[in-house]
């Protein structure tokens, strides 16, 4: 019997990882690490960093296996990203049954928090039709806390709803019906400048909870010009740009 | 000068703890911790738990006032909750002036993450105008992600949007438009009740993250009345409740 237990690690900052993960990370036996290849987000760097620091002797062992790419022949994107779950899941059981062939705690990181935007749930289902597995999920920081912090900002007005939404959402459906607040996640650039700008204020943070953290915010109208700007110049300094916003209506 | 940190020490499980957190509670002078009065919930024992398990040596000052009461007099709902805020702000500011006559590092903690539904930081603004204050916040696992974690589902659809209110909001305005989940914070009571079941899934948590924490989950016809009864079986137990539920259409 397997135990997957995935870990939410926090936003970027390894000091957002919670007691409770760095107990999950000491008691498995198996850390499993993907690495997405070269050009690809240092994440991999990340992830082997926190274990060197929180992980007490004697320590699990880290294993590290490369993740398959995604295949841009596939025309639909749903189909696009099932095949790959499903590509990552084989991927998954043959090292864990590999390394562990007698059963045991394996552990993952996952960025942020495992429910939010990230595919590791989704994984980790397919595979329990493949093998006895049971998993756990240990709560972490999302980039909506480390955006939110960053700007000592409240999430909602009192009472009142709000949104999580992605750039693409924003950009196929406009400001979404029902609610003044609006968090905007996995924009591949600039999904704000679809909107018009009037009466509405923006936060922005790229890099939350990193050294080279940068927050922006003001009306929409003025900032947002200066963000698609910033965010420019910050990809191509760091070649990978992580970046989310609220937006507030009056 | 003061600099006042509100800390988010996560959502009832000493555990959700962020290393971040604990370094910020260890650099503060002064520790704040509020009392709600007897037969309210029984935070400020949990506080002060917490800063047990947390403080080194030599540990920050601990203080603990007493809050006032919204006054049930003043008809709108709006105009006491501002009553109330600006009658905290007064309270924290003659607490701060007596302890730290100099200046100094206030740490305050905050249940779950100071961004979501939670006053906090909107008294921490009062203040501002009244002394001279540096806000910073420490980002602290939500409600929602000890709800997510403890059920292990995603919080989204692959893509999709999600909508994070209130029971108030849920019982005046229905289902949320423009969105498959919704997840329900501050619900007095069955606010689900007045939904059409049909087609609508749940899972319901109380006491996330702590000893006593119950989950269920299923389609809302079947589950929503058991949750009903547990609700008030727990709440009769323990004297108090916290509760929280993700709802998602087929
Ligand atoms: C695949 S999702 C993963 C989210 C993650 N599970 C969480 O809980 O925050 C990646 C998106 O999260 C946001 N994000 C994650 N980390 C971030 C950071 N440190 N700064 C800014 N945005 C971040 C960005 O919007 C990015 O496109
Ligand atoms: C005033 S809000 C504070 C939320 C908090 N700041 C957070 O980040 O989760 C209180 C509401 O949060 C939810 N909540 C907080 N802690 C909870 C827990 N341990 N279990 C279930 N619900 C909880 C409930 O919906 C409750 O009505």
């Amino acid at each position: 019997m397997i135990t997957l237990t995935l870990v939410g690690i926090g936003s970027g900052n390894p000091q957002h990882l919670t007691l409770q993960a760095i107990e999950a990370l000491n008691s498995a036996d198996l850390i499993l690490i993907p690495r997405k290849g070269k050009g690809k987000d240092d994440l991999a760097g990340l992830r082997r960093d926190i274990c060197t620091q929180v992980l007490r002797d004697p320590a699990p062992r880290l294993h590290e296996f490369d993740l398959p790419v995604r295949d841009p022949n596939t025309p639909d994107y749903r189909q696009r990203v099932d095949d790959w779950h499903d590509a990552i899941a084989t991927i998954w059981q043959r090292e864990i049954v590999a390394q562990l062939p007698k059963g045991g705690n394996v552990a993952f990181l996952v960025w942020g928090d495992p429910s939010l935007y990230d595919s590791t749930l989704r994984i980790a289902e397919r595979l329990k039709s493949q093998m006895a597995l049971n998993v756990q999920v240990v709560p972490g920081i999302t980039a909506i806390q480390a955006l939110t912090a960053g700007h000592a900002i409240p999430l909602n007005d009192i009472g009142a709803p709000v949104v999580i939404t992605t750039g693409r959402q924003l950009r196929d459906n406009g400001w979404p019906t029902g609610a003044d607040t609006v968090v905007v996640m996995l924009d591949a650039g600039g999904a704000f400048e679809t909107l018009d700008p009037v009466g509405i204020d923006i936060w922005w943070t790229a890099y939350a909870g990193m050294e080279n953290e940068i927050c922006l915010h003001g009306p929409l109208s003025e900032v947002g010009p200066q963000i698609v700007t910033r965010r420019a110049e910050a990809r191509a300094d760091h070649g990978w740009i992580m970046d989310i916003y609220l937006m507030r209506r009056a």
